[in-house]
């Protein structure tokens, strides 16, 4: 085995609990910040279900302060990205001279954030198109799927390789992208469509979106701005990367046909009364869509809807 | 006083209730076609309050079935629209050789079901801008606004003086429409985007939708696409008239900054769990926009929301 990495865990939630615990379990030495479950981890050990294979850690390093870990090879940030303004205090005592950070979060822009704070070289992003909840305290259980696109924020390869060592020997599937916001925009090509709609329309299931002549029609009308705003952004910040759009919608419609009566995870934010990832998800994708001047009737509607259902969360 | 005329109200809700009761007030034979409140309006009589003037039927002619009514010189039909099944079998037995058939009803097309049923020269339609609540059985409650415009469904200008006829004399606010389809999506002008997004950002008052900017931005573009579909429609039907795009944006927004937190009624509807007028307000014409090849991308969007807010009631 490779030397073992230190990594700093923040924001312990699902993401962070699964993705921590395999590296964990394949031999790093993993420091969770812990808020919510920290009392019942601390007594009871991390436990995780899979069909990957479940695992407990039965004393795995908690923290309830960042300082407590210290300087790490890894920061993962897994927290929502409702948190982002809360996010440079909590990663800061975990960064030394050449701490690397992984944005697992959702939303465009994040990045962005933790390169003005911490330098961009050292930025990475990870996309998990995962399904996985909390149990009770201490538990988590991983449903399906659950392949992390890892991606470098100036998608210089020498340090996307670098991202992929540290989890290569972990139970994980993991790939690489070449152009991070190329990706980041892919994944809001269906979280844009399929969250919203499944907000909008009264808390639905996926299968509902696509079983709904209208839904359907507006979640393909919303990919398609979806697109154009992507590729508009993209050529902004001077990249090759195209988003092949018409490949991608049929994709992204194949892919949801098969996922089932899915919650997403803005969803299950909705159902249960607590605060959606708007901003990283919606508005920051139409606030760049607008500067860029690509028409985005539906997202503004869709967007302005669901801050509306947001409000007061 | 002239002649007192024979009229039967369809669908004695607030609406009819309070409309056929000025209508009694002024000395008309008023007959009810009294669902909910059957019991209650026979033992106590039809009770309104309004800022016009209260007034107590005390003894109004109920029935529970139409054909207890008998023809009439005037059908008001004043059912839901998502009743518009069942409203020619209601109205039939009322119906004699020169009976007129006023459709005081929400939403598009309303009117061309009637004119199938029982010939176009006798159908006029009725867009009522006020705020009527039910309150206990045999309660109505007027609590502002109240003008009705009238229109004949082929804009027969010697019919609309006879419409304007029957209601001179009562306590009401009448204007007529030289074009019943113009008038028609006016106010779809302001149903569309207020109704629709009152429902849709989670049975929020039309204020929130004036204070907040992506809302309200949301509603002026709403209302150009109901405008485009609007004038397309007009010029299909042979109208020469013709929607003023800008003033109507205006005064739409204008009008409602004076009008607080309002609740629309489809609005009510969603927040009290009953089945919302989504076919005649919503559908019908993003039905006609596709058709007329306008596009209609936020109207698409939202009616596709409502629909799937309304499935089920």
């Amino acid at each position: 085995m490779k030397k073992a990495q230190r990594i700093a865990v923040i924001g312990a939630g699902a993401m962070g609990s699964y993705y921590g615990g395999r590296l964990a379990e394949a031999g790093h030495d993993v420091r969770f910040l812990v808020r919510r479950d920290y009392h019942a981890v601390r007594s009871s050990g991390l436990n995780v279900t899979s069909p990957d294979g479940d695992f407990l850690l039965t004393h795995p390093f908690t923290a309830a302060d960042s300082s407590e870990i210290g300087t790490v090879d890894w920061v993962i940030c897994a927290l929502k990205s409702t948190s982002i303004h809360s996010a440079q205090k909590l990663v800061q005592p975990c960064v030394g001279a050449d701490t690397r950070i992984l944005v697992l979060m959702n939303g465009l822009g994040l990045e962005d954030h933790f390169a003005g704070w911490f330098g961009e070289e050292r930025i990475f992003g990870g996309l998990a198109f995962t399904c996985i909840n909390r149990g009770k305290p201490g538990n988590v259980h991983h449903l399906a799927y659950g392949t992390v696109t890892l991606g470098h924020h100036k998608n210089n390869p020498a340090e996307i390789e670098r991202a992929l060592a540290l989890w290569s020997g972990s139970k994980t599937s993991i790939v690489s992208a070449s152009s991070l916001l190329k990706a980041r925009w892919e994944k809001l090509c269906w979280n844009i469509p399929f969250s919203g709609l499944c907000v909008a329309g009264g808390g639905i299931t996926t299968d509902r979106v696509m079983s709904d002549a209208g839904l359907r029609a507006a979640a393909g009308a919303l990919m398609q701005e979806v697109i154009c705003a992507g590729n508009a952004d993209l050529a902004y910040h001077g990249e090759k990367a195209v988003i092949d759009g018409e490949a991608l919608v049929e994709s992204m419609f194949q892919k949801t046909s098969t996922m089932g009566a899915y919650r997403p995870s803005t969803m299950i934010d909705f159902v249960e009364g607590k605060a959606m990832e708007i901003d990283a998800i919606f508005n920051e994708p139409l606030r760049r869509a607008r500067e860029l001047k690509v028409p985005a009737h539906g997202l503004a509607l869709l967007t302005a809807l669901l801050r509306s259902l947001n409000h007061g969360r």
